[in-house]
């Protein structure tokens, strides 16, 4: 299926597209660890095999949004290179060594009535994750679904099929070769925008959707989906520097915080500091930023200490730039910046400066984030930096994960209970 | 408001408790842990000095339900007397003593970038709940999450609202005495079908609904919530005796998992039996389940062997009887029993009878439910066997908690990060 369907195919062709997963889901939550390594690394080893192939059908994609004209940023995010199918390879072969999340028992105990309780790890099931223009994601995806156990559903963007389709075909044949069921790792094979719809209403065959992509893709499925969704919306993060900071930590942070990389989700976006140090604190960092090339907007009272500073406007603490930007905000204290983070945060990262102990545990109970930080870094929340190897996502939901979503987060437990005869009084 | 009002007036009712209800959560997820048992207790002492009040209160509600032609055991469900208020009181005096999962931080490890990296448990914020007649739940689940540090809306059955309003007013009495704000726990002031509607809506001030009631309720929560839900759907829960059983440990346990009550959602609704055993163990069991008064629906197999055994149709398998009914189908092996399970299990608890380990262990992997069980009565899965010391609900769904769920299913963790000025290289 390559170009517009009825409804009624497409509405057929997704429920088999479910229906096959469902039953792939099976088998692969009972396959062993040495099996699904295997499979990772033989997908490692046939994409580098197939990397001139792959590469040539990227350049499909590429005629194709150039033809469309898609912006630079977006054609640079859907290119193939060596480097790139290289790289993908590379994250096949590290999900290989992390350990196999799923069979294991935590809290074993007994209980009063002789019976003892544990609780084992298994995979949620079936996974759809429906993602923009970025083809390594397929790879990315589809490998820690399969570490995990759960059987999987991509739907990419219609401007990578063919990359999307060719990368899929790679895994398949690693699939093959080991003998685990190829419907283990689905690729929607239709641009008809009416699937992501058909996806989302398959709440018999699919337990999870994961959007990865830009806030329309993030809002429209949150909205559609009679299936649970972990979701990533936004990461508009704070720094609050304290009155009772240490200043050099603080400028070192809250430099490295926003510039540092610009278009991740856990950059500083806004820049909170208390009234008491701002005079201290703002003029040099400000220099920083304005040498670093960072755009400050600020509230009125940052303005009348930075006078390279335009006004920050209401949308301006709503806002996550993904850029040189940078707003700044001074509060006259603690309690003044937990409030502004609780309103205006988006759940994401947010971090304090202090040297006071009663202030630094009030911040960690009451900021209500993912990832909340003591003297650190925001750029620190992430799955690599925080041991999980890799990430799926960052969740900002509150149930089931929150923050860095790794294997762990594509599990869950269920009760375990050995008897011997064992009956309820 | 008591009677029927403009969409408008439930649209702006519901959004004031949502907003109100978060401005409470806030301050509740940072009260200590001593204030909000002192709330308990003090609840539960109120409760009992208003007895007669309460049962009063109730009594409008029972003749109310008697002019509306109210089923028989709906009004039992709904009569408070001596004793069930006294369970009340003594159901928040034992949530006062169980442990406070709030602030508790786990897996606390340096990272290889030095910053230090834990886990703490956090409530999850504003948690709605949508139940049915019995008055009881509204004490139940306030507490629970009163002391999980979350704010409650509940929405109880428009036939026991003077019963909640009552209670109600208590709980509210309790919070003020020891100083948390009174929206910490809200009834919901209306019987308007509406309200429920608005509810569900409120994705900005409440962050879960818990459905607790029947199926009709459950499904139409679940369809139109636009907030994530921890339902519980069915408890069709199975029983396999295995060729390799020991049978006195099946007939116990297959007896007690139908016959210890009839009426929970952990009780046994079909039995399956392994045709290599089934003539040497069903007419044991048959003549027990007899004695005691069951119905028996069996396949053909089945009535072949049990002579008063009425035929089981296809409904049979996906039905919860909650009654003196059980059926009974005779299979091939393992495989079959697994796959019979895996079809028509409402995920909620089966169990294994069998002495043989390597399918004790195929049973606990391949079983997809929220308690899997060898040699042990499916009526063990509860919050108060399992240690929790009380549950919300028992959740059938994959996502965040599975099985019985108490105080802990009522939290999440937060990843909280401690520097010393740590930057990201």
């Amino acid at each position: 299926m390559t170009s517009t369907h009825s409804i009624t195919d497409i509405t057929h062709y997704m429920q088999d597209v479910g229906n096959k997963a469902r039953v792939a889901s099976v088998l692969l939550s009972a396959a062993e660890t040495a099996i699904k390594n295997k499979a990772l690394t033989t997908i490692a080893k046939i994409i580098l095999e197939k990397k001139e192939w792959l590469i040539n059908e990227n350049k499909k994609d590429l005629i194709a949004g150039e033809e469309k004209n898609l912006e630079a940023a977006l054609l640079d995010r859907l290119a193939l290179n060596d480097e790139r199918v290289e790289g993908m390879a590379e994250g096949l072969r590290q999900i290989a060594t992390l350990p196999d999340p799923v069979g294991s028992i935590i809290d074993m105990d007994y209980r009063p009535s002789g019976i003892q309780l544990g609780k084992m790890r298994v995979p949620l099931g079936v996974i759809g994750i429906i993602y923009e223009s970025r083809p390594n994601v397929t790879v990315d995806a589809a490998a820690l679904c399969l570490k995990s156990g759960n059987a999987t559903i991509l739907r990419g963007g219609s401007e990578a099929i063919h990359s999307n389709r060719a990368i899929a075909s790679c895994i398949q044949e690693g699939l093959s070769e080991v003998g685990l069921p190829n419907d283990s790792v689905q690729v929607i094979d239709t641009t008809d925008r009416a699937a992501v719809g058909e996806l989302l209403r398959l709440q018999d065959s699919v337990d999870i959707i994961i959007p990865r992509g830009g806030k329309g893709l993030i809002e429209r499925v949150t909205k559609e989906s009679l299936i649970p969704v972990i979701k990533h919306l936004d990461g508009i993060c704070h720094v609050y520097i304290d009155d009772d900071a240490d200043l050099e930590k603080a400028v070192t942070v809250a430099y490295n915080a926003k510039t540092q990389r610009y278009g991740t989700c856990n950059t500083m976006e806004t820049l909170l500091v208390s009234e008491k140090v701002a005079t201290e604190v703002l003029p040099v960092l400000a220099e920083k930023y304005i040498e670093k090339g960072v755009e400050l907007r600020g509230c009125e009272k940052t303005q009348a200490i930075i006078s390279d500073c335009i006004p920050a406007t209401e949308d301006d603490w709503k806002t996550e730039y993904l850029a040189a930007i940078l707003s700044i905000k001074i509060v006259n204290g603690l309690d003044d910046a937990i409030h502004h983070i609780n309103v205006y945060s988006s759940q994401h990262t947010d971090s304090i400066i202090t040297q006071d102990y009663t202030k630094a545990r009030r911040f960690l109970r009451e900021v209500d984030s993912s990832s909340v930080m003591v003297n650190a870094s925001t750029r620190f929340a992430d799955g690599f930096e925080y041991g999980l190897g890799a990430e799926i996502g960052i969740s900002t939901d509150k149930l089931h994960a929150r923050g860095p979503v790794g294997l762990e987060g594509l599990t869950s437990l269920k009760y375990v209970v050995f008897g011997d005869g064992h009956i309820r009084q």
